[in-house]
């Protein structure tokens, strides 16, 4: 089993990386090898097996046809330029979210060799008149030209699916919180800081109000739901390979609440309320009325509190000071 | 108020040329030209206002910077590869319905005219697990590829209208009956021939049974509404500038019912009866309980029965013998 994460780099990336290292197989087999593409050099991950790690754009049909070879079995497609970027910067996010898409698709359709690839798609292709409740059927009406990227793979991946180029299973992620690192240019970024910052004892910007809500899923989850995505059967998946990935609905009091119920009283005291109306403009045009029946009945799940996603950021991500 | 049909030789770019040319004014302004461009050379219309014909390969970015101008004020775009050909040819279905649309839309965005651009989409982006009653916020879930192509172009004429680069509108047409001229490549061509031919008392052959349900429109009609749809404003559009075009659902049998009440007995003999496999399961994939609520609400409107259709078409389409 040879496994390939492009956007291995990035945070879902490096973590699924070090579960597969953990866990040695993926859909009943022993993994071979492991490749971690990304724009820039992924940090190495040691494994039993091969890890190796690649430069990658997917813009650039040749850098693809490099990294996706007749031996790839599995393929992760995490890579993305997140929403306000793309936002900002129209181009780079569709070269990257559409072309990077097509590339990695057309790639498997001109080798015929059928890999597996898991997409991951987002909840930002819910909005505008899409009415509530949402999930896996509904209409894809994104504010965000990430959200309408995202919308178009979706497509991509389920006609290549069903032309048999490409065997896809798509997840719309919820907003992955609490996200380790660094703010990113997600408008959802402050999603995360809002908790990382303060456990961390600094300073952190909320820019919405406490009853804002929102949909959520920790890393941990996040990573898991990748790998049981990866190992259904393709019988299982039906006519529509996308589904939305389980979370759960949260507002942001709700947040802060769970996270003085683990770790006491002073990170919320580092929260500064500051409203800006830019980001308040992208992510009130986001859902939260959000159900993953359909992943849920295959198995997916979700977080049971959000106090398990502090409690799992204080495991495995917090920075030893 | 220049005018550009992209499709402007085919059926229903032609109707609407000649009912342009009647009309005179679009969106309350005199018209002052109109060009039909297709991949080959459409015929000429007459009107009161200079008519030009041009070719265009919308797969040809250099082709549409000539064809697209910043004194282009409304731009149609009804160029298609059709269902069962892009079933055939994948690539020249990816070439003319996916990456044709985005260079159209390209081009107007670095124009930076913002010109109207009424898009035709497809009753085809619906199937799969989508969930009837279907319409304006139905999941696309096509089971062609054709179907794929339209839906992402929907969301391209949407992301485009937000950003302000197109003033879009689109329509997902239902099935054209009864359709002039010659079968085309449409698995849902005989829909129309089995009408067609034995008004024009030719023999046709009906791949499908009697009771086979299906969304209709007449040629008539749906220029009607592609005039309209242009016409209106943008501020009545909300935030998904694309909508279930008004058709009506009808079987097979009631297609010949209505042909005979028009036209007499004659014609439903020269039916022949011949499942064919491949078409029924294409079109065994198609959905008909359709609703049009948000482009009724705005004006549109479909046949009032199927009569209306036959006789649309002895009046405006059959050939003197």
């Amino acid at each position: 089993m040879n496994i390939l994460i492009i956007g291995g780099g990035g945070v879902v990336g490096q973590k699924l990386a070090h579960a597969l290292a953990a866990k040695g197989t993926l859909r009943g087999k022993p993994i071979s090898s492991l490749t971690l593409a990304d724009i820039n050099d992924p940090a190495p991950v040691e494994a039993t097996f091969p890890v190796a790690t690649t430069r990658c754009d997917i813009a650039d049909t040749a850098s693809v046809a490099q990294t996706i070879t007749e031996d790839t079995d599995v393929i992760y497609l995490l890579a993305a330029i997140v929403s306000a970027h793309a936002e900002e910067d129209f181009e780079a996010g569709m070269n990257i979210n559409l072309f990077g898409t097509y590339n990695v698709l057309e790639r498997c359709r001109k080798l015929g060799t059928n890999p597996v690839l898991v997409f991951s798609s987002s909840i930002a292709i819910y909005g505008g008149e899409a009415q509530d409740p949402l999930g896996d059927h509904s209409y894809p009406n994104p504010q965000t030209s990430y959200g309408g990227q995202k919308a178009i793979g979706e497509i991509l991946l389920n006609d290549y699916s069903r032309k048999g180029f490409v065997d896809g299973r798509g997840f719309r992620l919820p907003t992955i919180s609490v996200r380790p690192g660094k703010p990113n240019r997600a408008a959802s970024s402050f999603m995360s800081s809002i908790l990382r910052e303060p456990l961390n004892g600094q300073e952190a910007i909320c820019p919405v109000e406490p009853d804002f809500l929102h949909y959520y899923l920790s890393p941990r989850k996040c990573v898991e739901n990748l790998i049981k995505g990866a190992e259904l059967n393709a019988d299982d998946l039906g006519e529509n390979r996308v589904m939305q990935m389980p979370g759960r609905t949260w507002s942001i009091g709700q947040l802060i609440d769970a996270m003085t119920k683990v770790a006491g009283p002073e990170p919320a005291k580092l929260i500064r309320w500051d409203p800006q109306p830019e980001i308040k403009r992208i992510v009130s045009g986001w859902k939260w009325d959000i159900h993953a029946d359909k992943a849920e009945r295959l198995g997916l799940t979700a977080d049971e509190s959000f106090e398990d996603n502090v409690r799992y950021y204080l495991e495995d991500d917090k920075p030893v000071s």
